[in-house]
């Protein structure tokens, strides 16, 4: 799908053509990123923002539709803007939550041995140990109350494997977003699902998952118990065993 | 510059014709950046690999070539692919170590303020102080060394105050190659780019920027040497100290 139409209602910051240049040197679709990412970069393209139309553009900055699409599908694969179909909401908008970009990166990266998975582990690990030393300090009743149900959930003795994995997910990343951080929670979410197909193949090889669920859900209790106490230590201790007895149980690296 | 001619000798894993697939549904990019993906996710494509010429694999996949550019401009802005201008090297060739697209993607987040600048800093402190905890358990002989001549380099008396920014970042990256994870040096390095724009406005704000070089340099001592002696505890909150204070003297955050 292409942005097809210029919008009828165009009277966003983005669509003053003052202040667009024309492009003057090599790599046309360089030129466009480095202008859209300009304009975001001063504030002059916000959150929520809808970009010209894709043939405004293309005539503001004198570049060809096709160079300029060059320039939409990184801004699309990175997260930062969404590429909606045509009509009055139609057209690139940017988005105003971190989207996939750093996931597909990370996976990558990954395959192309840019990284180990001892390294996302090991990063992963850093990230969690803080997170829940700061939620221990920081933490409200309501993300105490939240996190309590997710565990609840997880005891339930019908559960299936996948439900349970989400659940666990969903666990961490809440403890990070009581953290007050959401870059770090962020970053936790995407070197999870980066190594996510392992996760599950792990699982899979374990002889009983049932079996293992009940030290994990244990270890989630305690860790719990810790951020309610405020004992910032203790929950980092906590959980870094939690994610590595996890990970040595499912033989995704060697201890 | 756009990928020109068909190389000559194009006797890659990424050339075998039998299994890329034509192209059949809408947004061909995707579907374009769904092959390469899956060929390296695979390992059928690996670090250093030319990527077929642009014409023999939009004739393979059945697409056309601007769709096929939207995807190599994708993968060139994640740093995954270096498009290299023509000749017998010429072409696409997948890239043996992370490039610039994280610094990118965490710029574009700021300033659309899907983090904030607190975030980048908190996770930096996570980061640093995790790999300083870690290099104090780690770190060989080479290290150290290595880590000893920069600081020796920051005490010159006449060193610019460029030269002894990116010789303080060079340190701090340092400890995290020295913890042996690739991935938190990464991103600590991506998250310092993130921000050293906000950096180096902080340093202009000083009204002596080179009284500020003494505390930093005397903290960077305390550092190594705290890794030296294997002191992990020490090592973690000294950098924590030294790099909240940098902050608050640059009034980069409020605490």
């Amino acid at each position: 799908m292409v942005v097809e139409e210029p919008r009828e209602a165009a009277a966003t910051t983005g669509s003053d053509s003052s202040a667009w240049q024309p492009v003057q040197r090599l790599r046309a679709h360089e030129q466009v990123m480095s202008q859209i990412e300009s304009r975001i970069l001063a504030g002059h393209l916000k959150a929520g923002d809808h970009l010209p139309s894709e043939r405004d553009l293309a005539t503001m900055l004198g570049v060809s539709r096709p160079s300029l699409r060059e320039s939409l599908r990184v801004l699309e694969s990175l997260g930062i803007v969404e590429i909606r179909r045509g009509g009055v909401d139609g057209g690139a908008v940017l988005l105003d939550g971190p989207g996939a970009g750093l996931v597909n990166l990370l996976r990558l990266q990954v395959a192309l041995g840019h990284f180990t998975q001892r390294d996302l582990l090991d990063t992963r690990l850093a990230l969690e140990t803080w997170s829940c030393a700061e939620a221990a300090q920081h933490a409200e009743p309501a993300d105490l109350a939240e996190l309590s149900g997710m565990l609840d959930a997880m005891d339930d003795p019908g559960i299936e494997a996948g439900d349970f994995n989400r659940l666990d997910a969903g666990f961490h990343e809440r403890i990070a977003q009581a953290s007050g951080n959401a870059l770090t929670a962020h970053l936790m979410g995407s070197l999870r699902l980066s190594i996510h197909r392992q996760m599950v193949e792990a699982y899979s090889r374990l002889p009983d998952w049932r079996a293992t669920t009940g030290t994990v859900r244990h270890e989630h209790r305690l860790i719990l118990e810790a951020i309610r106490n405020g004992d910032a230590p203790r929950a980092s201790t906590l959980v870094q065993d939690h994610i590595r007895s996890f990970y040595t149980t499912g033989a995704l690296v060697d201890e």
